[in-house]
Formats: C-alpha cells, sequence, structure tokens
C-alpha cells in the first residue's frame, strides 16, 4: 500500500475525518483512522460508537495512488505529522509487519499500524429516499438550537435533537424541560420524518460544514442517520424514544411583549450575573414599572447586588411585571439571535416567555421563569 | 470615600495591581485590593505572601477624588466589573457598614467591603541605593532565562533567579541542576549585589512592564527587593541561601561546534519529540557523522520512530559524534534566542553543552546530555 498526498489536502481530510475518531476509549482501535486505497480513489474512515466519519478522494495530481491496499494509522499521531511536517506533499508506505513509513521533506516517520482486522465495520450507503438540506442552513440550525438539549442522560431522548418534516418544512426542536429551541425551516422536497439526533453528533458535524451553501441529503435507515455532504459521509445512531410534544407549551397569547436591543440586553444580564460563583445558578431579576424602561438585577448574600437599567425599545403596553429566569438559559437563548432586536413576550410571572427575533419568525427560545422569594 | 476615575485607567490599574492577589488562599483578605484616597491621591494595593504591588495615581481629570478613606474591596469582581461596565467613568463610593457601590453608565453593584483592619501591613517605602536597570532589559531578562528555573522545591535557593551585579556587569542565573540559562547586562551604575529573586515574583513583574525603556529602581534591604517602575512599586520576598556557584560548570573550550539555522532546528527538534506521550521525558538524539548535516532523531517502542535531518549551516571542523537532550529543555534554551542563527558547542557525549547567538555573547544556554543506552 502506498500512496503520495499534498499535505494541505491530507490535513483538511483528517481534520474532517477526526470528528469521528474516539478520545478516551478502552478501544484503541477506536483512536485510529482506516485508510483504503484502491485503484481509483483512497478513504479515510473514523468511528467511535456514536458517529462515523468518511472522506473520500478520488485519483489526482494531488493524491497520487501507486498501490492498493489498507491499513489502521494511529489517528492522533497522524494528525500531528500533517500538521507540522513542512514538505509539499506527504509520503505514505505500508510495510509489511503492520509497519508504516511516513516521509515529508527531511522528516522520516516509522509507525506501528493497528491490526485492521480489528476495525469494526461501518456501512456508508444509504439508499432511502433522501431529504435536501442547505448545509448552511443545516449549520445555523444547530447553532440556534443545540445547547437547549439536556446534557444528563436522566432523559436520553431530550441529549439529542428532534427532527420533524412534514409538507415542506422542517422542524427542529430541542429542550432539556426547563427550556426549548425550535427553529422552522423551508426543505426543499415534501418529506414525512421523525427523528431524535444526539446533539453530540450534530455538533461534530457542523464543525466540518464550511460557510458557503452546498446541499447535503440526509438519509434515515436502520436506526441511523447518514449525510452525504460534499466528499464526506457522516453517520450517527439515532435515539430510540418519543421525544415530548412540545407544540402545546408554546403560548400564543401574551400578557405584554417587549422590544430590546440584544446585545445591550445581552451586556446587562452578563454583568447582572458577574456576582454568582456557580455561573448555572445565577438568578436574574426583571422589574417592568409601567415606564420605557426595564430594571434587570441579581443578589449575593455573600457578596453583593447588582441593578442594571435598561431601555425598552418599543412594548405593547406599560405594566407592572417582574419575572425571573436563570442567566445562563438566557444568555444561551439571546445568543442564539443575530438581529439588533429581540421581541421578549412575557405570559405571566411563573409562566413560559418567549424570545423571538423581531423580523424573523423562524426560530423561537421559550424559557420557564425561576420563582423567586 | 469617593472618588471617580476614568475606567480604562482604572482597568489598566487593576491589571497591574491584580498581578499580587492571591488567587487561593486561606485568608480570604489577600484577594482583596486595598485602595487608600488623600487629598493628593488614590493608591492601590494588592499582596499574597510572595509579592506586593502599589500603584498610586494623582489627583488629576481622570482622577477626581471627593472624599478621603480606605478600604479593602474583593479583588476579583472589582476588576471584573471594571472590564464589563460601558460608561466612560466609574463612580466608587463606600458607605458606612463596608458597603460600597460602584456606578458606570446603567450599572450599580453594591459590594460587601473587607474588614480594613485585617489586611497586612507592606513597606513599598525603601532607602538604600538603588541599581538602575532598563525596563525593556530586564523584561528580556527574564524571557531569557526563568524557565530554566528549578520548579521542584527540593532545593529551593533554585527556584529563585540569581542576580549579581559587580563592576557595571550585571549577571543573571538560573537553573535546575540540568541545565544553566546566564545572561550577561551592562548597568549604569557600580554596584555590588547578590541576591535570589523568586522567578515567579519575576515572571508577575515582567507582565507589567511595558514594551518601551522606562528606568527601573532596583532596591534589596530587609529581604526583600523592591522594583521602583513609572507610578508602580513592585515588592517580592528573596530566597534565603547561598546560590551556587555556576561559572566554573561552563566549559570554555569545544570538542567542537555546529551553527544550526535557529528556526529549522526548533521545528526539527518539535517533530522529534511527537511520540512522545509525556513531553518532558522525550529524549532527542544527535548524530553528526562528519558531513554538512546531522541526523536527530527519537524512538518510542510502543508508538514508533522519527528521524530528521537537518543542514549545518557551519561547523568548526567535521567529527563522528553522537550526543542527545531532553527535547523540552532543548526546546526552551533555542526559544530563548531571537536571531537567525544559534551556536551549538559540544564538548562531549556526557558533558554540557553550550548554545549561544552567534552574534551577540550575552546569553548563554548550557544543557546536559542525557545517557542513551
Amino acid at each position: 500500500m502506498k500512496f503520495i498526498i499534498n499535505r494541505e489536502l491530507l490535513l483538511e481530510t483528517l481534520q474532517h475525518v477526526s470528528k469521528g475518531l474516539s478520545q478516551k476509549t478502552p478501544m484503541p482501535i477506536l483512536t485510529g483512522v482506516k485508510i483504503v486505497v484502491t485503484d481509483d480513489d483512497i478513504t479515510f474512515v473514523a468511528t467511535n460508537k456514536e458517529i462515523a466519519v468518511q472522506v473520500k478522494l478520488e485519483r489526482n495530481e494531488k493524491v497520487r495512488l501507486y498501490e492498493a491496499g489498507d491499513c489502521v494509522v494511529p489517528g492522533k499521531y497522524f494528525c500531528e505529522i500533517a500538521k507540522k511536517v513542512e514538505g509539499k506533499d506527504v509520503d505514505f508506505t505500508l510495510f509489511e509487519k503492520n509497519s508504516i513509513k511516513i516521509i515529508s521533506d527531511k522528516s522520516d516517520f516509522t509507525l506501528v499500524a493497528y491490526e485492521k482486522d480489528d476495525y469494526p465495520k461501518t456501512n456508508f450507503v444509504a439508499s432511502s429516499e433522501p431529504i435536501i438540506i442547505d448545509s448552511k442552513e443545516l449549520k445555523q440550525i444547530v447553532k440556534e438550537t443545540s445547547f437547549a438539549c439536556a446534557t444528563s442522560e436522566t432523559r436520553i431522548v431530550l441529549t439529542g435533537l428532534n427532527f420533524k418534516a412534514k409538507n415542506g418544512l422542517l422542524e427542529v426542536t430541542a429542550t432539556d424541560s426547563f427550556r426549548i429551541a425550535k427553529k422552522i425551516s423551508k426543505i426543499a422536497k415534501e418529506a414525512e420524518i421523525m427523528a431524535n439526533i444526539p446533539s453530540k453528533s450534530l455538533d461534530e458535524f457542523s464543525k466540518i460544514l464550511g460557510d458557503e451553501s452546498t446541499l447535503i441529503k440526509m438519509y434515515l435507515e436502520n436506526s441511523k442517520v447518514t449525510f452525504e455532504y460534499k466528499n464526506i459521509v457522516f453517520v450517527s445512531r439515532l435515539i430510540e424514544g418519543n421525544y415530548p410534544d412540545t407544540s402545546h407549551l408554546i403560548p400564543k397569547e401574551f400578557l405584554f411583549s417587549a422590544e430590546f436591543n440584544r446585545n445591550e440586553l445581552i451586556n446587562a444580564v452578563d454583568r447582572t450575573s458577574l456576582f454568582s460563583n456557580l455561573e448555572n445558578l445565577s438568578i436574574v431579576k426583571f422589574v417592568f414599572s409601567g415606564d420605557n424602561k426595564a430594571e434587570i438585577s441579581s443578589n449575593s448574600s455573600e457578596i453583593g447586588k447588582v441593578v442594571e437599567e435598561i431601555s425598552i425599545v418599543n412594548q405593547t403596553e406599560a405594566v407592572n411585571f417582574q419575572v425571573a429566569f436563570s442567566s445562563k438559559n438566557l444568555l444561551d437563548a439571546l445568543r442564539a439571535f443575530e438581529n439588533e432586536t429581540i421581541m421578549f413576550n412575557f405570559t405571566g410571572e411563573i409562566k413560559p416567555a418567549l424570545i423571538k427575533d423581531k423580523e424573523n419568525d423562524s426560530l423561537t427560545q421559550l424559557l420557564l421563569p425561576v420563582r423567586v422569594y
């Protein structure tokens, strides 16, 4: 087995493939990258128990294939080598007895290959009818919602993002039962699906996606989701179980709504949570007194008190009202938006509040208030 | 007690003072910044057991002093506030009962002050004859030598940098007994001193020093060193004990010398140490075979082998020779230099090697080889 590959292309390929590498595992073979060279192409594969990534490169002037074969190379070291060598190309040869030689410029590495027969089989071929999603849109969806998934595995289904497609719309929902993030997008084809994809898998896949728009094919079959993106195939297991129906939890009528400058609000909430030792437990309280500003505050008996005044850009009516939220959840929700003005819709002191972009209805962030005594 | 200060000036002041703050301490008072306002100036002080920092600001249009007094404010929170508020000025008032009010723009913080009577006394006044050092030079000295100090406290004196001044020369030495870094600088005045300054103190002081040249006064008295730099006074305890005489350890005659391009050598050694799990234990071996290049290599029985070839720019004679070093110590020594070409002087396979800048004799890095079997 022998190939010579352009170093930058190798580095890019390994950066994508390594999203599927196990960091800590009782099975060392899962820290390896499997490489298969045929007469026509070369394939790089990495997998852990959750996800699998495959990158395929056709033979061309940057990918010179001299001898077919396959092997499993220690992933971390191969990535480091590709990063640090200084040649234009990297020359890779497998000798008998599992000995790999990697040469670039004046550097000469000898590595012990893993036993290739131990490498798990992964199926990267999907044959069902795919859903087509724009890569930029998918990246955006993940950014806007995945933070709201549960991290604890008490209710395993909540650690995933729920994908639901119907009537040409894709609805993606994340909730940890204290907040909900929901995004609705248009999809090209009519398709009907329902699947729970681990948020960690999507976070990793999202890092592979570039900033430009490319069509992604998404297949659901055999309890797996398979994404085809350019020359990359990304597979993740799905989470079994029924995802809770959150639609009836999202209020449609509001007590009142207030518009804020998003950045101003983020900075004020950030300062308000300064005095908490444990950021996740910091509570920020909003007080509306019927004028064009709100007071937001927090209190720590040991350290002190913070009071911030913030302008209300616009409100449906002037009311006397107060409500409190987890600072972290509120900041997460606010940071998911991008435009200047957000609309904060309140339904009651202990009832869910909704945050929306003023100009774009597609994203909903719901927060349950915290009861303050 | 009341003052209003320009926010950027406050932030800069706190960044300097906070170098003296305790991070973890059984004495919470040491995590506080002491502030003293008089009719003419305001002083900020922080101290831990090792060092103390004082910054004094005169009354001016950026520093408006309204009422004299003193208090100790929780350091971490005060720094965070100065960093995050958005007003041009910060308004600071101490009310009775240890209650501090900090107001900037629309933010209003109430903080509980520490009990000021618990704050330790520190003497920032020195009266002996100072040594004058250029701040840029001192910063450079610390960068070039302090990494070579011992980190373990087995021989406490080796955790310090030895400062020795005589005949208008300042000689600074660091050693952990496996390597020596020594820098010789000219000083303005003839002075005779000998002191061991904790390397950690100098690392912190170094962060305060700007990039421009300013004269620093350095006083040694009462087992302390006191640096006066601009409006900042930095005090550190000294380390008691006799510093070993390293001068006879530095060889003057060499078996042979080889010149290398510094960056090329750093990159090659860096790659050679890729296969070690514990970077500190990685060993790099040099083999000279009498031609214009050297081979450097390392070996890990579990992972594999790296061989690098490196050009010798120039050498005193072509010899057959091999020697091995700790990769980490070698990289530290090489990175202390700045010019393109370094001179590696060898005295024997198990005898100390010297690294010097080709153009500048002031810095010496000595490395003890590692025996390889």
